[in-house]
């Protein structure tokens, strides 16, 4: 019942929603069952699932399990709508920030909404849902395959790519999109050689996106965040593609902590810098990378690994988890409606307008 | 002992040189009793002493050792001076590539050669090197603390110090080369706070140089080295400093992988990126950062974190050790003769005269 045969973090197998525990990869490929709203509310809440489009996914299967459960439990159509609210409630409160989270959600709303209007009966409603869900996660993959098209023809024939944290297919429905161009490169017939950053401390890069590379055959190559500025002076790199968080109107960039160095260096070494993402992180109402409030995760992260503790007693720490790089430094912003290029201002509020 | 009350990674005894183990810093501090000049060689080998000043002067106290064994077992002066000769050659061999460690040597042959040649016997010959060797090690510390005194008047009272890996105290006979800058700003009475890049893969930042600052009551945080470039452009570091391993003629500086984007970014933010050594760093031989090779060591030490593997089986990883700081990215050298800036072929040349 998958979407497509493409490699998803998600597997939804009509009445479980199976989901790769992330935290354990790479070391252990573990799939987790989700069998209730509640277990994809855990699973959303511990981390098990990341990435915003992965995290949407899961949201709007969630609210198919809370449907069945209700469904299953003899609800009235007034008791299920209420209870489903409840539920979808409840589901949006597992990641506060995370935009694709309130968005599916809001989707699956409307769709109960407009079941329930037509009569439809709680078991009708949730068989509603389930085709709504499904359609969201092959929606998300169609549009990674939209992006991974339009950016594929950035990369040179040949090309070592810098990647930075992970922006594949873990992070999404599936194909991924910095990553969905580097698939989508590869399978315009080029060769490809990626350069992950490690991207600490969460080591996104190491962990993940060596991972899902290597496990399709992928050359990949991991560095310490810090070597990608030596690497690119030395004409070492051909172009680098990152995601993004949020991309604001001027096309200032906000991404995972690490991004502005990469660019910086790849700026000073005459690299293009690539920025890959779908028209929903574009957000207009932002100015500029000024207005973007940057989350400071705790430092605790930073001063260990694992169990492993890598700072002196009393030592302190901080963890931006994101930062911005100014729109002067992004050769291009690929969306799955098209490329943007500065002026971005103007690209931007175009490529929005072609998606609604 | 010890040739000051500074902390010093080496303590000597007489007939034991104690080493901080820096293998297991901050975790533990344990240190490592050397007996022998055997014992030498394996504590620089397995880097339990670390840093080329802090090399040196543990090779010079390893041949006083020699000397003692062999004056113990009745050498005759003759076969003192072969023995002792070979002895140096073998702790020459414990890190093939430390310029620091062939010089202690140098001069420890030399004053053996000497003493010699006036007709010292074994015991004599031995009791001079004892003293030099006591005096390598107080000369760089004093090195240390003229390096600090030129470099503290570049600080600004009350700033933010960002600085890379660890040169300090533990790198050196003691007070460190960058943090002996950080250390005598704080003794001329400035408010200083340190943010020290956690420098992987080693993690020199968060283990090293966290340690012997915390130790002293500085106020250090650890940052992913992925987030000084943010912290620059958000105006919270007002000053950068670093260590280097070798200063070319141009003033382009070889220093741990990571140091170049650290300059890129303070200049984007026009934030001020010293460079403090001993004129011994300065190869005036080497015309440009262009001549200097860049150690690639086994990216075995990305792919772990010490028991932890962070990354997929088979990926592969890169660990260039060093990256080239362009000169043009350098605000000032700080020497332990004095302050260089742009143009630097000039004043670095000065500089080293000024020392011979």
């Amino acid at each position: 019942m998958n979407p497509s045969e493409q490699f998803s973090p998600l597997r939804w197998e009509g009445e479980v929603l199976h989901l790769i525990d992330q935290r354990l990869l790479p070391g252990e490929e573990l799939w987790i069952e989700c069998r209730t709203d509640e277990d994809v509310f855990q699973a959303i809440r511990t981390m098990i699932v990341r990435g915003a489009p992965a995290i949407g996914c899961a949201a709007a299967y969630g609210v198919v399990l809370a449907g069945r459960r209700l469904a299953a439990a003899g609800a009235d159509r007034d008791g299920f709508a209420r209870a489903l609210g409840e539920a979808s409630d409840h589901l949006a409160e597992s990641r506060p920030t995370a935009v694709n989270l309130f968005w599916a959600l809001d989707q699956m709303r409307a769709v109960a909404t407009a079941a329930l209007a037509g009569g439809a009966d709680p078991a009708a409603v949730t068989a509603a849902l389930a085709q709504r869900a499904v359609a969201i996660h092959a929606d998300d993959i169609a549009m990674c395959r939209r992006i991974g098209k339009h950016g594929a023809a950035l990369i040179p024939d040949g090309a070592t790519v810098l990647t930075h944290c992970n922006a594949g297919a873990l992070a999404t429905g599936g194909y991924g999109t910095a990553l969905g161009v580097i698939r989508a490169a590869r399978e315009a017939g080029k060769s490809i050689r990626v350069i992950a950053d490690e991207t600490r401390p969460y080591l996104q890069g190491a962990r993940l996106t060596a991972w899902e590379l290597l496990r399709e055959g992928f050359d990949v190559t991991v560095i310490p965040d810090g070597a990608a500025a030596a690497l690119l002076a030395r004409g070492e790199i051909q172009c680098c593609v990152v995601g993004a968080d949020r991309i604001a109107a001027n096309g200032d960039v906000a991404n995972k902590i690490g991004t502005y160095g990469a660019a910086l260096a790849a700026n000073a070494a005459d690299v293009p810098f690539y920025v890959a993402v779908p028209v929903s992180t574009i957000d207009l109402a932002t100015a500029s990378g000024a207005d973007i409030p940057i989350e400071e995760r705790d430092g605790h992260e930073v001063l260990t690994l694992g169990d492993h503790t890598i700072a002196p007693k009393g030592a302190r720490a901080r963890y931006p988890a994101f930062d911005i790089t100014p729109a002067a430094l992004v050769s291009a912003i690929v969306t799955d409606t098209g490329v943007v290029r500065a002026p971005y201002q103007a690209g931007l509020a175009a490529s929005v307008d072609t998606d609604a």
